[in-house]
Formats: C-alpha cells, structure tokens, sequence
C-alpha cells in the first residue's frame, strides 16, 4: 500500500458478459467518487466505452459532467435508474490483454491515454479476464513508473471467481432461476400424462448457477426433482435409473441441467451438434445439452420430453433482481474507490462473509487480483449429493441470503425503466 | 334467459394450457360463490381435479370446506395466494368434449356426477377448446331437460378468443415478453461486433404475443428491429433485405418472430427439422423457428447470430404479472358466478372495453359461446406495418393497457409463495 495522497481523474468500464447488476456497481463508483468524502481526491470520473477496447481508442464520457445537477449536487434520480438496468450501461468487450513483452506498443498507447486526462484511478468491473486486465495493468504501470492504482471490481453471474464468497451478479441471476424454474415446475404439474422437462442453465465450468434451481427446496417452494451439474462426471444410463426411479412416484418430471455437463470421457454432452457426429440414436444434434437431453430421454422413454434453455434471461432479468445482490454490487463500487483512495492497487474488492455476525452478513475487502486471475471457483464436492443428481441442503443455505430481497422498480406503462448514455 | 331461482351446488373446472392468472379466475369464482349475495343460492363450490377428465372419474375437491375459515369467512389469505400462483392450481386436461351423439356414455355419466352433488351451476376457465366444452354441454343439458346453467370463463395468453376484447392471460405474457425482450435487447446492445439475436416467442396462428414484444417503443423504452407475426407471409429473402439495411445503420439486431410463421406456401419456417428434410443449405434442423432462422441468418451474413426461445416462462410468469390482467382474471370469475345465478347460460363472460370511458376501463359481458367455440381472432391486417416486419403504434395501444401494474407479490425468501391443493 502507498501512502502518498494521489490527486488524478479515475476511469471506470465495464467488460465481459452482462448482468442484471454490473450498472449497480457502476454507480456504487460514481456515487462514491463524487462524494464529499473523494471528491478532492478524485477530481473527475470518466467512463470507458466498451471497455479497454473503446478505451484505447479514445473513447470515453465524462460521468462527473452526467450525474452532477446544475446545483452541483448528484443525480441521485439517473442513479437509481442506472441501478436498476441490466447490462453494461457503458458497453463491453472481450479483449483479453496482450502479454506486454509481446506488444509493448498496445501498453505505451493505454499509458499516453492516461497521460493525457492525468487518470491516476482504474477501475475495472468484471469476472476472471477482467481481473486478469486488472493483473497485467497493475504490474505493468509498476514496472514503468506511472502512478496509478488499479482496482477489479468483480461480476459474474458465474460465481467462479475464487476469492470472494460470492460476486455481484449471481444471487440476482439465482434469483430468476430459482423463481422461473419453480414456475416451470408448477406449469409442467397440470398435466397427469407422464412427461419430463429438461431446463438448460448458464454454467460452462461451475455449477453454481443450475444449484440455484432446487432453491425452493428450502424455501418452502418447489423445486425440480434432478440437479445435474458440471462438477459431476453425466452418465447417460444413470440418467435413465434416476427417471426410471422418478416415474415409479409421479408423472411429471423436471430436471435442471448445467450447460457445461460432460460425460465420464470429458466430451460435453450438447457438444454433438457442434462437431456434427451423430448421437447413439443416430440422430444428429444440432442444439445444446438439454435438447440432446430430450431427444435420449424421448428415445429411452417414448414419452413427451420437453427442453427449455433459460438463456439469456438469466443474466439480464433486472425486473426480478435481488436486492442483497444490487446492494452489495453498489457497496463493492463504492469499496473500490474507498481503497484506491486509501491506496490499494492491484487488488478486486472481495466480498466476504461475517461468520460472527447473526444472521447473514457481509464486508468488503480488497484482495491481491494476481492470485484471483486465473483462478476458478467450483462447487465443491461436499455440496453434491451422494448420487450426485441434486445438491446438499448446505449448498442452497449458502446460497439463500444472496437472493433475498425484492427492489422498487421504476416503470413506465408496465414496463421497467432503463438508464441509457446516449 | 331464465327466471327462476336455481338452487344447488356449482362446480368449476380449469381446462388447456396454463396461464399466470388462471388461478385469479378460480379465485374470482370461489369469492363470488362464497360470498354473502350468492352463498344462498350456489350451496358449495367444488373444484374439479385435471379438468372435465378427473372430473368424470369422480376427482373433486370441496372448495367451500378449503376456503372457509373456521369462523365461517372466506379465507382471504389462501385466495391471495391462489391468486398469485401461476398454473391451473386445480391441474388441466386436453380432453376435447365427444360428440354426444356418437359418444352418449359420456354424457350421461357427467350427468350422472351432476346429479350425484346437486351440481346446478358448471364453471369452465379455458380457451377454445373449453368454449366448445361449454357450448356442448349446455346444448345437451338443455336438450335432456336437467337444468344446469354453464358458464365458460376465457383464458388464453394467445389473446385468440373471438367476441373478448382480449383474454386474462394475454396481458402478463405480453408484460413478460416486453419486460424480458426489452432486456435482451440491452443485453444484445453491449458489444460492437456485428450480431443478430432471433428471439421466439409462443403463437401458432396469432401473432398477438409476438407484438407485445414491440411494447417498449411505445413506452420510451427499447424494442426489438424487427417483429414478424404469423398473420403476414414470410418470407427468407425480405428476411435477408431487412437485416441488410439495419446492419447499415447498427451492428446488433434484435428480431421478434412467432413460433408460427410460414413461408407464402404455407410451411411452418420452422417444420423442416420436424419432417427430417434438409434446408436450403443443407443443414439439417433439429429445432424450431428461431434456430432455423439463426442458422440461414448465420449462412448468409456469417456473422454471431443466436436464437432464444422464451419458451413455456412466458405462459407462467406470475412472479411479474400484470396488475390489470390479474383484476380482470378476477372480475371475470366473479361476473361468471352474478350471471350464472341471473339466469345466464351458454355464455362465456367476455371483457370489453367501454369506448366512452376517459381511458382504459372495461365491463363484463356473457356472449353466447356457440359463436366463440370454434373462431379464432387474429391480429388485423391493419396493425401490421406495410413491410409486414413490424406492427403499428395502433396496434401497441392496443396492448398497452393491458400491461399495466405490478401487484404485491408474497415472498419467502427471495422466491414468490405458490399455493398448493394438497
């Protein structure tokens, strides 16, 4: 930590995949630098447009100029709407950084880039690659002596960034999850005829999005009967026996599934269609695991087997978010400045669980980004079941707190209101 | 009409796919029933179990018992709860009513079931095959002399129901199909790159909920570029053109199109993986209309095209539903039980909109269901743009009403609570 006061303009932006909170926390960021308590210190606040990418090639707005009133007090009322809309308000990317050794030039224009508005403030909001940006940049203004500190906010609806108990973007995203397949559940109990729906959730790696499913389960809901996530090893005959087992009590079978499960041989199961092979029923695939999904179980069965890809609802469904999550996601912007402010460099805001305090409660703590980069946060095993097609009730208490709580919504005529940088 | 005051029991049953306000209705009727003004004449309220076809095997289930508190009021808490919950609570069938002269064993069994409970008043909340259910079974009561009066109730998220204004139902998908495609839309709206996104929504041969997509655009929110309905001819080379002139001016494009379009020959766009045949590029399809439209898309602009189905979310979003459909949904049944006990017969409680009124506001009016059984309303001609790939504002002030309100769901811990027949 440095403990010189450093006077600069901050830039903020937005990278990866979007999510129903990503603009929470950049107004956390704004809201904070232009507090009373920064403002002295952070004299302007830009934003990025589409990322480091819009970024090197000069674009940027100023957001002090956007969300300060003729009065000079802030615009609370564009903030709120600003929190309340899904996706990277500023736009995104997906660039990955170059290795600065290999394209020295790449760095040198960033570097003119912060030179020229005195930027001395980097905040940078996003999952695994974003952190990975934040790494490289910290080590490399370092290494060539421009003062500036480089914070990572995280996102992810993913959940997988090791570190932090949790990122912003997951309880909302679980949120719509549990509460759309628990709708799902009750459209598909109408019916006595014998039938099964495969739900497809978000999740290539880590299986903590499909967890989200069984929520209802300790809530008092209703939660589909099979949770198969990409942790487990997917075994197409212990597939059936579970069906088998299923049908044995009820007609109406539904079953959430992690896009990303894969079989024993490492070979994704709705990975067929993309190399074309045809499946063992002969068929060739063309769409995703739950579809390939149906097609085995209606092969197997010959029953009405249905498939539903939640897509990309879940990660933009800003009029169902969770309002722990949006506070924590605003909080996390708000820590970001905090500690660069305070001097902390190379490092994302983490979210931490107080494990003293009653009840579910949670601080913020800025942790070394080097060692979060390429790390990836899986479910553990301890959280799947024995047969390994649901999750443990220990899971979805873990789980719970980060969907509670529902958000006043501004609407208009019926639907949300959304905040846009024209 | 007749004049006589008919005393006996009345039994209500929930027929075809489910909606989110299905239930407001059965809560609609079971208040009404249970109320002061009717309890004298409707003796108890029975609810049948999976519609007509439980019904016949004797499957019912006493409401007046479920919903009367022990000091003998309604209990309001539980018909708030059945309210809120999506999915016909009292489960549905598909059986489609026999004709009475080829199947009379049919017939004189529900007879039979009527006069085993005094059964004087028959409830049927559905859509077109319910109607039909409703206009025979009163035609053939009247013609064997056992006095029952029979009162359909709409239900149709596909807005198709002749005679109705529109149907409880239509306005939460359309609110959910707005609110979801409007975030795609921000979704979609992050990266630079060209890309298309293909987003189906339901509607074999009405293109109503389709439209609804449309919505933002005439409430300053973001709407998808294109919207094809089933009423108009698709067709893939306009498809192409439309596509080619907006990636002239944006490079993400957000298309709306219904599960039901076809091609001028009439072919469903997306029946090709159904029969096996190849497609014009010589892929074979496996998936629907959005998928094969992403993969000719795909062919001929080379670009990241994606398809999303909202799939069965759409019909039980109750979690967002609309104030305005759930009031309706709810007045409709309780119009059902005041006609009925007039005198009404054969009817199905229509909603229509008072013309004179300042702004939205509707009445409920029985219309003899022999017209509605078996008509179908489509969207107009002239709520179709004149490139057919959009609708009109007209058509949007249509729907607009219908969407408006958010009702004050009741939550546990972060997921909507769904009332349950044990």
């Amino acid at each position: 930590m440095t403990e010189n006061k450093l006077i600069g303009a901050a830039v903020v932006g937005q990278s990866g995949g979007p999510t129903a909170v990503i603009n929470a926390t950049l107004a956390g960021v704004i809201r904070a630098a232009l507090s009373d308590e920064f403002k002295g210190t952070v004299t302007e606040i830009y934003g990025m447009r589409n990322g480091i990418e819009g970024f090197i090639d000069g674009r940027m707005i100023n957001l002090s100029e956007i969300f300060t009133k003729a009065d000079g007090t802030t615009d609370e009322d564009k903030l709120t709407l600003l929190t309340q809309t899904p996706a990277s308000a500023l736009g995104s990317c997906r660039k990955k950084l170059p290795d600065p050794e290999k394209d020295p030039e790449f760095f040198e224009k960033l570097i003119a880039r912060f030179k020229e508005n005195n930027i001395r403030y980097f905040f940078y909001i996003g999952g695994n690659d974003s952190m990975d940006t934040a790494a490289k940049l910290s080590r490399y203004v370092a290494d060539h002596h421009y003062e500036m500190r480089v914070i990572g906010l995280p996102k992810t609806i993913d959940n997988d960034l090791p570190g932090t108990d949790h990122a912003p973007g997951y309880g909302s995203a679980a949120k719509f999850i549990a509460t759309e397949v628990q709708e799902i559940v009750r459209d598909c109990a109408v019916y006595t005829v014998p039938a099964v729906t495969i739900v497809e959730i978000m999740g290539r790696d880590a299986g903590w999005l499909t967890a989200s499913a069984a929520l209802p389960r300790v809530l008092g809901g209703y939660a589909p009967d099979l949770v198969y996530l990409p942790e487990a090893a997917f075994s197409m005959e212990e597939f059936f026996e579970d069906l088998r087992e299923l049908f044995k009590k009820k007609p109406n079978i539904v079953v959430a599934v992690s896009e990303g499960i894969r079989f024993a041989n490492g070979t994704y199961v709705g990975e067929a269609d993309q190399s074309g092979v045809k499946d063992v029923f002969g068929h060739k695939y063309l769409a995703g695991t739950a579809k390939t999904l149906e097609q085995a179980a209606k092969a197997e069965f010959g029953c009405k087997v249905r498939s539903i890809e939640l897509n990309l609802p879940q990660r933009c469904g800003a009029h169902f978010a969770s309002q722990t999550d949006l506070t924590e996601a605003t909080e996390a912007g708000a820590a970001g400045i905090a500690a660069a402010v305070a001097g902390e460099t190379g490092c994302m805001i983490a979210i931490l669980r107080d494990e003293k305090a009653d009840g579910y409660s949670v601080y913020y703590k800025p942790l070394n980004v080097q060692n979060i980069a390429n790390g990836e946060q899986k479910v553990p095993d301890k959280f799947l079941n024995e047969k390994k097609n649901n999750v443990t009730d220990e899971c979805l208490r873990y789980i719970a707190p980060l969907i509670v709580g529902e958000p006043k919504i501004i609407m208009n005529g019926g639907i949300p209101v959304h905040f846009v940088f024209d």
